[in-house]
């Protein structure tokens, strides 16, 4: 199956494939190393710059955050709750880190466009 | 089905059934109210002041958001995320409110103790 | 919160509250007894006389077999995957029971008239 | 992210390899085509010739249907649903197609070894 990935849009020229790649894309946003053994954010968004529909037919409808190849979790969202207007879906996951490194990736699937895959968000994990 | 509902525990003599009652129960956090159109945020933590397993035959499976009898959105957890111990399970949801009010509520479900149903948070949405 | 139950159609008299509570109920379907230890299945399906809409605002779109107060399996379906036209969502779990009895039961989410809960099939197992 | 595809095993040497990719292959059955607006039941099945545990800690979590881009359906399992034996996940999904041609594929999460895309199975739709 295509998985689109995201692109660094300030190399595309195009104001609409800019907007199109930026609003799909999951992005994974954590603050610093992570403890071991303690509690750590982390942050999913689908659109940086952009924002998505949140349309009956047309809106982010599941994130899903993955270590590597191993899913933690996983949020999906039903159409509206964005309040039907252009948003960022977001949702802020909270794991425990037990291994010294994580390899945080997300998945964000829109109803219209498909799977999306973020790049990946390499953390330390320190004792 | 048998639904649990949060008990105050102060009034619960017993340590073990005031434990057994708040690890399980999902508690809806927010932060005053909400503005028309505008992204609030709602945290939903399962256990007050104790903490739940995070066994692969004993988790925090899924937790739910509802407004009154419509769910907004859901997030799943996979056994280990939170390490493989003792812990709360947390995720924050983001939503935008469209109408006056929103009575926010949580299920949690334990893969040992079936259904658990929140206190309502009641959230006033102004313009 | 408000969990509606299926009513006996043949005892409402008004048509469309007929067609309301038929059209939103979840029903378990099985075949005689299960056996210990073998693959049994279990149909369910959302409507028994009456259909109702896949429309991208108004869907069925999610079901829960429990067993008792676990849950054994879900699905979920996505607007549109019933051709958008009225219908009966339906699903078939394939479960292996252990214990001597299961207490089969369903849920349903809509997502304009909220949480319906099935009526309970008792499944006897056999060794 | 590393996503996982079936091999044809009757190419593979090692016993224990194609077990592995067998076990954890997701299949798509369908039978014969489709009519269009009619609905139309499609079987995934985790295996062909080989069990995959269902242990606490090692089962097959969830699956997803998909046509093309489209995800149309998705299920998940409780760990325990197969009787804590090994076995093969099974779901009958059922859709309604409009269009004249389904490209349907599964994906399946091992929660050991992760994401599993089936091959994809063309259902022809006939007026």
């Amino acid at each position: 199956m295509k998985i689109n990935r995201y692109e660094d849009i300030s190399q595309i020229e195009r104001e609409a494939k800019k907007d199109y790649i930026d609003r799909h894309s999951a992005f994974v946003h954590v603050d610093g190393p992570a403890k071991k053994g303690e509690k750590y954010k982390v942050k999913v968004k689908v659109g940086e710059e952009y924002l998505h529909p949140d349309d009956f037919d047309h809106y982010i409808s599941w994130v899903q955050l993955w270590d590597g190849e191993r899913m933690l979790a996983k949020a999906e969202f039903m159409a509206g709750a964005l309040g039907s207007a252009a948003g960022q879906t977001e949702i802020d996951f909270y794991v425990v880190p037990t291994k010294s490194t994580m390899k945080l990736m997300a998945h964000a699937y829109c109803t219209k466009h498909g799977l999306w895959e973020s790049d990946e968000v390499v953390v330390e994990v320190v004792d």
